[in-house]
């Protein structure tokens, strides 16, 4: 086996996952997926399609209806984006690794800004790239927010960097990028070569300070600051805004120079995806204005509900997130999230993320995901912890 | 982009297909899949699941229960394999990419034995691999099979040999390795320390020469001469033997110190597989019996018809494939089998795969699939050529 391979950490979230396996007494908020089965108007195109027999191979590049529905709902939030620069994939994570394979050559500079979901710096490593994180600038506040340093991250990237890679709504801290931030980066690496992979899956899950109401408004892309022919790759996923996370569905939109030859990268990654599957996907983005508005409005509502409980518990420190799924804090006096995670499974029935699996400037943080159908559990999850800090003789309170 | 995957040859069947595409009057033999939809009692197990609501993330390495019943079904024809030693990963090509993945490193050596699907080699290059190509023995008389020279494998295969891939039986050629010569080849690579990759997603696509009942007996697998822990994966797919290509769903059996390892890398590439799939897929390997025996049946019955009225056809050399779903063979005086088949679309209308996209040695063969339910378009299609070799001024028949 290769040393890169044997090397790369298992999933410190499934780590914690699993010491509460076979518990029924545990809330779990440790994974990214909400709780809420995709809608049966989306299944039902699966089975419609399933029943008719469609089960053959299909094309490389996705469903020619699919790819123009992609086109459709792409132009909808962002500018015209024609159908030659869309390819479906077998999920966000696996148009990652097709952008990469594409991309990354043994040897290459990968920039990363983090604390990521971990998949996005693994993804480099596996490809025998050299990675090169930039942290974020963690909340130095009660209240405040993790933040990018535009010159540290602009610094970092030269000619020698062949892909920045960043993910933005965040997952875990939920920072965003800024329309100027985005045109600050894309102008930096049209100079330096550099291409740019953006993990935009968040878009929809955003929550603006202003009067735009939820889910009628997305967050910054950088499709929206680039020409068709920069050296962008945006990469776009079901599981999120279509609470289809098990379909296994995603999409990347590129310069149209690059779709062929994404196309024999799928051939030779997974050929192609199941069509019932794409058709259950058509159905979802024909009928998103039933389904996604709805969810963000919840999402939010649980947002603030999960945040604004968590900022009365002493000693924690937390922010508003302004897309994504999940509330990222810490606890004052817990600096190793991995054991303060598992103790909270084992002690206080509650699961969490450790920020760990983000990145190491994360190490004392919490990764809470309040994509919750039942709001209550959110309520019930707090109480817990706010119960088990209470009973521990490190606190205050508990004098 | 990546000058590696620039250079990557699009697919030469599929150029061929496209010449096609929009004429109904063209009988399609070109692709690798059966025309008979995926039996409707495994379809309803998908429906099933979807109507339950199994819409979430599932296990990376498959659900439990899907893994078990594949290392049950694989015990059922080979020694006991352990549920340990199962990965499911999203078809036999995903299963491919990841095991190269996990044993590949850029520069390392892999040999692959040729003619073959293009996957194989396109795989190592994108990997950044060295790829060397050994070539089995073209037939070489009228009714010759395509054969392996035992002496050049070894001696290609050196302590600087990282991996073999060897995909028997085999795609186009329907060649297929005897028990003798996968002793040979083993017992080699653990001498130079290689790993080996064998594709055999035709095994039960076998059809021995003796009594044994088709449907009824495997073709020989590395499985059977291994033990567990030997350097060897074996790359299987639900794909041929359960008549489920579009589903994308195969699994990988390797050394139980792998699992994990591979598990980490179908996280970073697919994550993993949708529970309705895996669900399909559960019952098709508890109903195999109601399936699959028929269906190899069905595929000799194809075999036999559309060889033998190949063999009629003046100066055309083709032998009786052993495994797999395909007749290759050669029409004396068509050196190029990219300008033949364009040509067959066009003036014939009958689609086959140039034997030129699965290696240079092949460039001047065909492959037919005879995966068709309804055997009398077999015959349709050697009328087709019959007629059309009639017609051409070079055949002496023309005269």
């Amino acid at each position: 086996m290769r040393a890169a391979v044997r090397e790369l950490s298992p999933s410190l979230i499934r780590e914690v996952a699993n010491a509460g396996i076979g518990r029924s007494d545990v809330l779990p908020f440790w994974f990214g997926e909400s709780d809420e089965v995709t809608p049966a108007f989306i299944r039902e195109a699966a089975i419609a399609s399933l029943q008719a027999g469609e089960t053959f191979y299909a094309h490389n590049l996705g469903l020619p209806e699919l790819r123009e529905a992609v086109a459709r709902y792409m132009s909808d939030w962002h500018p015209a984006i024609g159908v030659d620069r869309i390819a479906i994939t077998a999920g966000g994570v696996n148009g990652l690794m097709i952008a990469m394979q594409a991309l990354v050559d043994p040897g290459d500079e990968v920039v990363v800004v983090t604390p990521v979901w971990p998949n996005l710096t693994a993804q480099p490593h596996i490809l025998s790239a050299r990675l090169r994180c930039v942290p974020l600038r963690p909340a130095g506040s009660p209240g405040g927010e993790w933040s990018l340093d535009l010159e540290v991250l602009l610094a970092a990237i030269t000619p020698q960097t062949r892909l920045l890679v960043i993910n933005a709504p965040n997952n875990p801290t939920g920072w965003t990028l800024s329309r100027a931030e985005q045109q600050a980066v894309l102008e930096h690496c049209r100079k330096t070569g550099t291409w740019i992979l953006a993990d935009e899956v968040y878009e929809r899950l955003y929550y603006p300070d202003g009067g735009e109401e939820a889910g009628r408004v997305a967050a910054p892309s950088f499709l929206d600051v680039a020409d068709a022919e920069d050296r962008l790759v945006v990469v776009q996923s079901f599981s999120k805004s279509f609470l289809m996370t098990g379909w296994r569905l995603g999409w990347l939109v590129m310069p149209a120079s690059l779709t062929e030859h994404v196309g024999k990268l799928i051939e030779f990654n997974t050929s192609c995806n199941s069509v019932f599957t794409q058709r259950a996907a058509i159905t979802a983005l024909e009928r998103t204005d039933e389904l996604t508005p709805r969810l963000v409005r919840h999402l939010r509502s649980g947002r603030d509900r999960l945040v604004s409980a968590l900022a009365r518990l002493p000693r924690l420190q937390v922010s508003v997130p302004r897309g994504g799924m999940y509330a990222f804090f810490r606890l004052e006096g817990y600096e190793d999230s991995l054991i303060l995670a598992k103790r909270l499974v084992a002690e206080a029935g509650l699961g969490l993320a450790p920020g760990a699996a983000f990145g190491p400037e994360a190490r004392s943080w919490l990764r809470w995901c309040f994509a919750s159908r039942d709001l209550d559990r959110l309520d019930r999850g707090v109480e817990r912890l706010d119960a088990w800090l209470a009973a521990q003789s490190d606190n205050p309170r508990g004098l």
